[in-house]
C-alpha cells in the first residue's frame, strides 16, 4: 500500500548516469604505478572536428578517462570562414573546465603534413601557435623547444600509405636521432598497425593508442560491452599532469581498444596478473579438480594453447568468474597464450594460471 | 567448409559471456562478514515453472549469485499428467550440478495455502515429501522438525490480499510464538511490502527478497542497468552452506532490487559505507571546495535533504565517480538521507559524507 | 598489414547504421497528407549549443526526420570571444548540406526574452540578423515582415514560470490579435504543458513539439525503445519546404515524444486508425472469439476503460500484433480510451476496435 | 502542473513488450505468396531441452514467427528418470495453446542416428511414437507413411563430420530416390553449410534454416540488431498449416540468419526487390545525381562490385533510407552483387538499382 508512492518517487531518479560523473573503468593499477587511462588525439570545431572543446572533456569524464589532449590541426582549418584561427583556443577554453572536473588536460596540437613525414601530435606544449611553421622540420624543432612529447600518428593510414604498411623514412630516423620523437600510434580509431611494435622496440619509443575523434564519441563507439574508444594506458607514479608526462617520456604505456591490449611484456605481464586472480580448488572428484579464475577487469582475455589434459582454450570474460576443470593428471604449469594481448608484431603474452 | 574462416573465428569471440561463468556483481562485503547474494524462491517444471532445475542454477551463475533455493509447490503440480510428482526432484537433479559450479544450493519447498496462512518457503530441509501434509499446521510442524528456516512469502500479494496490505493472523503469531517462522518477503518479483518492516522489527525476523521466478529470468528482468532479479543479501561468516544458514537464522540480511535496498540500519549503514568512498579536495577556488565521491557498487544512491550551502541532493550513480562542489561556508557535517535505502516502513538511511 | 584480414573485413559490416542514412521511423501518413517528422528548435556553437550546424543535420537524418530548423539565440551568444556573431551562420553552413541529403532545412532563429513574453522561434525567415532588435515587439514585427511562423517556446519553463504554469500575458494576446503567433510548444525537451491545449484551441494555434537540443541528441535520448527526441508531426500535401510551411500555418500538427501523442482529435483519430489494423477472428471456442490487432507504428497505445466482458485494458505495443480474446456475450462496440493520446487538457482519444 | 500526473500514470505501462504479443518482423511477402517465418527444429524437456513446450510457443510469438515444429529426439531422452517418455507430449501440450495464439504448430520429431545417416526431422507427422524404430530405415519408412516432410539436419555438424564437410552417403541417395527426403538444413544454430546448396540444386530439395534450440532463445540470440534465431522463410499461398505444408514440399524457401540470406535465385531475387525501393532523383548538381534507396526490411544488404563512376559498394542498412550519389557519366545499369544473399555455394545475388 505504501508501495506505490515509493515507486513513483523513485522514477524521478531513473537516469542511470548523471552529467559530469566519471564512469568507473575497471582497469587495475600495476605494482608501483597508477594506471592512467588517456586519449591523446582528438579534434574540435577549431580544426575539422564537430564539437566545442568542453564536449571533449565531458566525453572523457563519461568514459572514465584520467587525461586527454585536444590536438587540433595546425595546417587544416576548414571552418575558418566562420571561426577565426586560434591554435590555442581549445586549451584556453578547456583548461579551467578540466581542472574543476579533475581531468588532466594536456596542451597539444597536430602537425599535419603529407607522408613523409605524415601527421604528428606535439603534447605537453606551451604555445601551439609557435609550432605553426612552413616547413615540417621547423615545426618539429619548435615543438622540441617547448619540450614536447612528439607522437607519430597513424603511420599506416591508407590515405597516406595505400597499402596500409607503416614505413620509416629518413626524416623519421632524423627525428629519432635528435631525440625529438617519443611515441607512435599503434591504435588510431578502428585501425591498428602491428609493425609499430618493431619501430617502438628498435628505437625505444612508446606505443600509443588514441581515438582521433572528430564527431562525437557516443555515436562512434556504440558497443555496450566495451569501454568507449581506443586509449593509452600510462603507468604513472601519481595521478597528476607531471607524473603523466614523466611516465610517457619513460615509455611506460600499454594500448587498449575493445578486446585488444598491446605493449611491452614488462607492462603487459604485471597488468594481466592484476586483472586476474586464481581461486583455490572448491571441489574435486575422482578425475578432476575444480577452481575458479576471476577477471576483475573490463577486458576479456582469450587464453589458447593450453597444456595436455587441461582446457585447450579459456575465455575469461570481463568482470566475471570462470570455472576451470582440470584433470588430476596435469602436472605441468597451466600455461596459456593470451591471444588478445600482443607483445610484439608476431607475439602474444604467455601466462601461467597458478592454482 | 566454404563457411568462411573469418566468420567462424569471430563467432568464437563474439559472445560476451560464456556459459557457466558467474558475472561479477559489485556488491561489497561488510566488516566481519562476506555478503552472499541469494534468491530463495523459484519454480521449475516440477511445479508450475517453465524450466528444468539446472536452468535455475545456470541463471544464478549468470547473475552472479552465491546461493539459491528451488522451492516448487507442494500443493500445486499442474504438470502431473506428463510429469510424476516428486517433491525432491529439483534437489536431486541440482545437488551435484550446483556443487560442481560453486553455487550453494539450498534444499527447499513451498507450502502453498489460502490466506491465512498464505504461502511459505521451508528452506534447509532434508525431505520435502515429508512436509506435504493435509493441514497447513502439520506441514509447518514437519518443516520445523527438519530444522527449516521458514519464510512467509509475499504477504501482501493481491491474489490473497486484494488491498495489498499484509496482515498477521493468529496462525502467524502462533508460528512466531513456536519459533517456527524466521523471515518474511519484503521483495517478491516486482512487488514490495513496506509493512513487512514492522513485522520483522517487532518479532525479530529476517527481511527476505526473492524473485519467485516461474519463467526465465532473462526474459523478465531486462533492464540492462540493474542486476537481474530481487535478491537477499546475507551477511555470512564464510561463503558456504552452513555459514549461510547460521546467518539467516541470525537475521543478518538486506534485501535488494533494482535501485532499492531495504533492511535494518545495523546492516544498511556499514553496507553503504563499504560502497562509497570520499576523496580528498582536488581543487578549490575562492568560494568552493571540489572533491569526488566514488560509488564502487552496482547500486545507485540518491542522497536528499542536504545541509545549507551544500548540494541539496546528489545522485551517486552505480560504478561512478561524482564530483561534489561544496561552499567553503559549510561547516556542518555533510549529512544526507539516502532516499533509496529504507530502514523502516517510513524511514530511510541517514549518512554523512566525510570529506 | 599483419592486421588480420578477418578483423578488417568484419569491421566493415559490424556497423549497423551507416553515416548519412536516414532511419525508417514507422509513423504513418494520414488520408490526404504525408506525415513529416520535424524538430523546429535546436542550437549550435553559434549560440549556446555544443556542436557545428552540420551535426544537427546528421542527427536528424539518423533519427529519420524530414525537416528541422536550427534556431540559435539572437540575444545569447556566450561563445562570442572565440566565434564572431553571425545570426545566419547555421543557415549558410547547412543549406546545401541539407539539400544534398534530402532533409528540409527551415531557416529559423530564437528571440530570447524574459517572461513576458519569453522565448519565441521565428521559422521560415529570410534573414535572422534583421530580427535582432532591442525591443521584443520590434523583433516580432521584423519576423512578421519576413512572413515568419512564430512559435512560443516552452511557456511553462520553470526558469521563467517557477510554478510551471503557462500564462498568457497581454503581449501574447496582442501577438495573436495581429496574427503574428502561429504555434506553441506543448513538448519541449523532457517537459510538456497540458494547458497549451487550451490556448491552442481558443486561438486556433498549432501544437508544437521540439527537442531544444544544446548537446548531442544521442547522449540525451538514450532509451532504445523510443525514437529519439520530441517531434512535431506535420500533415503536409507533399514532402517539400513549401508544403511543410503551408501545413504549419494551417495548424495541421500532432506532437509526439516517447510514448505520448497529443493534438487535435481531427488529426489524432485518423492517425490512430492508420497505425492500427484489426484482423478477422482466427479462432473461437464456446465462450470467446480470438482476433488480433496489429500496431504498425513505433508508438505503443495504451487502451483503457473497455466495455463489459471485453478486456478492461490493452497495451498495443509498437510494431507488434496483440491477441484479443473477447467474450461472445459482448455486443457493444469495442470502445476504448487511448490513455496516451491526449486531445485536450483533460481529454484522451476515444476509439473503436472493429472486429 | 498537470504534467506530473500524466508522467506518473504512464510509468505503469513502461514494459515495452507484453507477454503473448507477436513482434512485427519486417520481412516482405513476394508476389503471389505470403512469407511465413518458421523454425522447424527445437527441443523441450521431453528430450534434451531445458524448457516446457509452451515456452517454445511463447518464444516464437515474441520473435514474430508464423510457424514452428517442436522436434524432440526419438532416440535420446536423458531426462527419463524423472519424466516418462512420451514422443508426442510436446504436441499434446502445445496444440491448443498454439491455436489460441494464432501460431501454426507443426507436429514433428527428430530421428537421431550416427552418421550416416545422421539426424533428421520428420515434419507434418501424425504420431511420433510410430516412428521410433530400431533401424533408421524403418524410421524413415514410418515417417514416409505418415506423409512426413523429411529434413536432413546439420549435415556438416562437427560431432558427426569432424572436418565440417557435409557428405551424401548411399542412404541419403536412397532416401532421395524414394522421394522421402525433402529438405536439408543450411543454417543450424550458428553454423551454416555452403555445400548444401549443391545437394539441394542437384536433387531439388528445400533449403532449411532452424535454431535447433535446447536452452532459451533469449539467452542465445542476444544481438539487438537482428531478429532472434535462424529461420526458414516459406512462400505459401496462405497463412495456414496446409498452405505451409504445400509450400515446403514445393521447395519454396529462403533461409535467413542475422545478416545472411540464402536460397534459390527465383525466390531471392523477388524477395530482394520487395525489400528495396529506389526513389526518384531529389537533387542534382553539375556532376552528380542524388537519389535514395529505401530498405524496408529488417535485413541489411551489402552491395559490392559496383560499376564505374558509381559507388563501388553500398550498405543498405535494415529499415533505413540510403542516399546514393551517382556521377552523371554513368550510363550502364547500376548493377551490384549482394554479398550477403547467397544463391549458390559460390554465388551471390546480382541486382540492379533502377533509378
Amino acid at each position: 500500500m505504501k508501495k506505490l508512492i515509493f515507486t513513483i518517487l523513485l522514477f524521478a531518479f531513473l537516469t542511470s548516469f548523471v552529467n559530469g560523473q566519471r564512469k568507473t573503468v575497471h582497469i587495475p593499477d600495476i605494482p608501483g604505478y597508477v594506471t592512467l587511462k588517456c586519449d591523446f588525439h582528438m579534434h574540435t570545431v577549431f580544426s575539422d572536428g564537430d564539437v566545442w572543446p568542453t564536449v571533449r572533456i565531458d566525453e572523457a569524464l563519461r568514459d572514465g578517462l584520467d587525461a586527454i589532449a585536444i590536438t587540433d590541426h595546425l595546417e587544416y582549418t576548414p571552418k575558418k570562414d566562420f571561426l577565426p584561427v586560434d591554435f590555442n583556443a581549445a586549451w584556453k577554453i578547456g583548461e579551467l573546465y578540466a581542472k574543476e572536473r579533475n581531468l588532466i588536460l594536456v596542451h597539444g596540437t597536430e602537425i599535419t603534413r603529407k607522408m613523409p613525414p605524415g601527421h604528428f601530435n606535439a603534447l605537453f606544449i606551451t604555445d601551439a601557435s609557435l609550432i605553426a611553421k612552413d616547413s615540417a622540420w621547423d615545426a618539429f624543432e619548435a615543438a622540441a623547444k617547448q619540450g614536447a612529447f612528439l607522437q607519430w600518428n597513424h603511420p599506416g593510414w591508407k590515405s597516406q600509405q595505400p597499402d596500409g604498411i607503416p614505413r620509416m623514412y629518413d626524416i623519421h630516423k632524423k627525428l629519432i636521432k635528435n631525440g625529438w620523437l617519443h611515441g607512435i600510434e599503434f591504435f588510431n580509431d578502428s585501425e591498428f598497425y602491428p609493425l609499430v611494435f618493431n619501430f617502438c622496440k628498435e628505437y625505444n619509443l612508446a606505443l600509443m593508442g588514441n581515438s582521433d575523434v572528430h564527431g562525437t564519441i557516443s555515436e562512434i563507439y556504440t558497443e555496450p560491452e566495451y569501454t568507449n574508444r581506443p586509449m593509452t594506458l600510462v603507468f604513472a607514479k601519481e595521478r597528476n599532469h607531471d607524473s603523466l608526462k614523466e611516465a610517457m617520456f619513460a615509455g611506460r604505456t600499454l594500448v587498449y581498444f575493445r578486446d585488444k591490449l598491446a605493449g611491452k611484456e614488462e607492462y603487459a605481464k604485471p597488468f594481466f596478473y592484476q586483472c586476474i586472480s586464481v581461486g583455490k580448488t572448491y571441489y574435486q572428484d575422482n578425475k578432476n579438480l575444480y577452481f575458479e579464475v576471476t577477471n576483475n577487469s573490463d577486458i576479456p582475455f582469450y587464453l589458447i594453447n593450453g597444456v595436455a589434459n587441461a582446457p585447450a582454450s579459456l575465455t575469461l570474460s570481463a568482470n566475471s568468474v570462470t570455472r576451470i576443470v582440470v584433470s588430476k593428471k596435469v602436472t605441468a604449469p597451466l600455461n596459456y597464450d593470451v591471444k588478445n594481448v600482443m607483445t610484439g608484431e608476431n607475439e602474444v603474452l604467455r601466462v601461467e594460471l597458478r592454482y
